[in-house]
């Protein structure tokens, strides 16, 4: 019998637990009851989250008006949330990821697998830094990622929507997430390729930021699917030179175009970008962020910097107009304008192989 | 020395004439002056629609206000047109292509080469009739494709935005269209795949039928970028099961994802779909389409019945579930809803392959 934890209960986290929960409860191989590690927080009304959401049935603070059913228990304590569980969901916060995976070491089963389904790994200087890695090394268990054009809040309205389940070696074990995973508004798939699924999620927020700038300079809905597809083919380029089993396929799955559509439309990359053309590149980012999002970072400037200190120090620069442009404009060297005019300058051939 | 001749001026090959006009004056291996075969009309003015091209600059009546370059010569005699050309760029209305090459046997150049503009080829039971087989077949002269993101009051006012050449065997053949359509503000690529090219054009109607469906039943982004890359799934594997040689890579040319995008984005197939969906399927599409398009025809509903006759007869239908759920719903079988419903009868082993 199979035992599930979820480490984390955010927004992300709740909707995961719903659809897991709705599954264990009718497969035979799971024990019904999903465990959902909560970071403990005292709401403003005295009581615990955990408490709450024990009672309620509900993540009243991140996922209110949603039952996550009655199989879901929430539980403070991390390492009695994960000690009993072989199939363990990852989905914190980026940035306490690695915190999470140094308290996890040696406390888990000796046969436990995981998925990731944090996005916006970084991308340092030496390589990008995929989560799935910083899992598979810490806790030495085999991890997949899922990831797709995943708006948790219309998942949560049971809106039909997909997902890409991206795993390593293990067949079987990612056609178990897929089985954990799979409803029947909620579409999962697989594919051999974690590098892939997991890059795509984190370069997609460059090309919002580019998308986001055509629409704050008014310009139409031909330039601006023109630039989703130098992005998607750049996202696809920057990944296979950085991971040569990255495949080109992926790119067609939930986690590659969907999800760039998705975040092209919608989103916070998007938003802010649009806003930053709009006022003419003459109020920062930084500063734009900080009134538009209060307090949260915006990823795409973020991971179009760190990409851009990766193809400068492997001489990759030309081979991402793209990239570079986004990079040039968020740091105030270009201005927004030029999202369009970065391709004049690249010699035909080169332009070609994008 | 290359001469240049557009069969067309309707809208689009207005623009087309302005782009050519505006490199073969910088070209050197090509004539300045680019003859526009034009289908006279009096205007109301009871002046003829070539004369006042050749006095204005401009297509007063199919791109008022874009002047199309002094070296565009509107003439109203198709074979006087033709005569000098070796390259043609046919740009008529589908519907009229079969009577203009029946005219143009045996009285243009033996070393004429063609590039089709036209979107939107029949499928016929028998299997799709390609535009550019048609030329070929009729006029014994190579004929390329130019198909991508390509609405042309966007073009015509110089935003950026892109192409794709799809081309059969001759390399230097389709390089010269590249050299002739490339602006700093139109870029243009080429592709050995006069077949996918061409298929992309057509099918996309299809998947921004149900992309418009999506819309009128008010579901969000997630579910709008979910049947978009379904659509261009199918799209991949309807043209590849046709014609073996497509190549997958074509899809994220401009013809195929950015072409696809726009469409789903605006269009008038999106537009009439959403207006189906949001009168709960109660006005038929043919209703819809007189009322809201006054008297052209919706590519998208015609495109997924003849789709539907191919599948058919070939025993495809289960293989695509999104073109066929287009299909039952645009005929009145299914209700709208049913567009985020077609997943759910597919065993996973085939929703896996598409």
């Amino acid at each position: 019998m199979n035992n599930v934890t979820i480490v984390g209960s955010g927004n992300w986290g709740s909707v995961a637990a719903k659809l897991i929960a709705s599954n264990t409860i009718n497969l035979r191989s799971f024990n019904d009851e999903v465990r959902m590690w909560v970071y403990e927080e005292t709401l403003p009304s005295g009581e615990k989250l955990s408490d709450v959401i024990n009672q309620t049935n509900e993540n009243v603070k991140y996922l209110p008006g949603v039952k996550l059913g009655k199989n879901v228990v929430a539980d403070p304590d991390l390492m009695n949330a994960v000690k009993n569980a072989n199939l363990l969901v990852f989905v914190t916060p980026h940035q306490f990821m690695e915190g999470v995976c140094k308290r996890l070491v040696g406390k888990i089963r000796k046969d436990a697998e995981g998925i990731s389904l944090v996005k916006g790994m970084e991308v340092k200087r030496e390589g990008p830094s995929l989560i799935s890695t910083l899992i598979s090394n810490q806790l030495g268990i085999n991890c997949s990622v899922l990831m797709g054009a995943n708006i948790a809040d219309e998942i949560a309205k049971e809106e039909f929507s997909e997902a890409t389940v991206g795993y390593r070696r293990d067949k079987a074990a990612a056609e178990r997430w897929v089985q954990l995973f799979n409803t029947p508004y909620f579409s999962v798939t697989s594919v051999q390729d974690v590098e892939g699924v997991e890059m795509c999620g984190t370069l997609k927020n460059i090309v919002a930021v580019a998308a986001g700038l055509i629409d704050g300079l008014k310009m139409g809905n031909n330039t601006k699917a023109a630039i989703m597809r130098i992005g998607l083919k750049e996202m696809l380029a920057f990944s296979k030179l950085l991971f040569p089993s990255v495949k080109d396929s992926t790119l067609f799955e939930s986690c590659g175009v969907a999800d760039l559509i998705t975040t092209c439309l919608g989103g916070r990359n998007r938003k802010v970008a649009e806003a930053f053309a709009l006022n003419g590149g003459k109020r920062s980012f930084d500063e734009l962020e900080e009134q538009m999002l209060k307090g949260q970072k915006l990823q795409g400037v973020l991971t179009a910097k760190e990409v851009h200190e990766v193809m400068v120090t492997r001489g990759w620069v030309d081979m991402f107009p793209l990239f570079k442009a986004v990079y040039e404009i968020s740091s105030g060297f270009l201005p927004p304008t030029a999202i369009v005019e970065f391709n004049n300058n690249i010699p035909h051939h080169i332009k070609n192989k994008l």
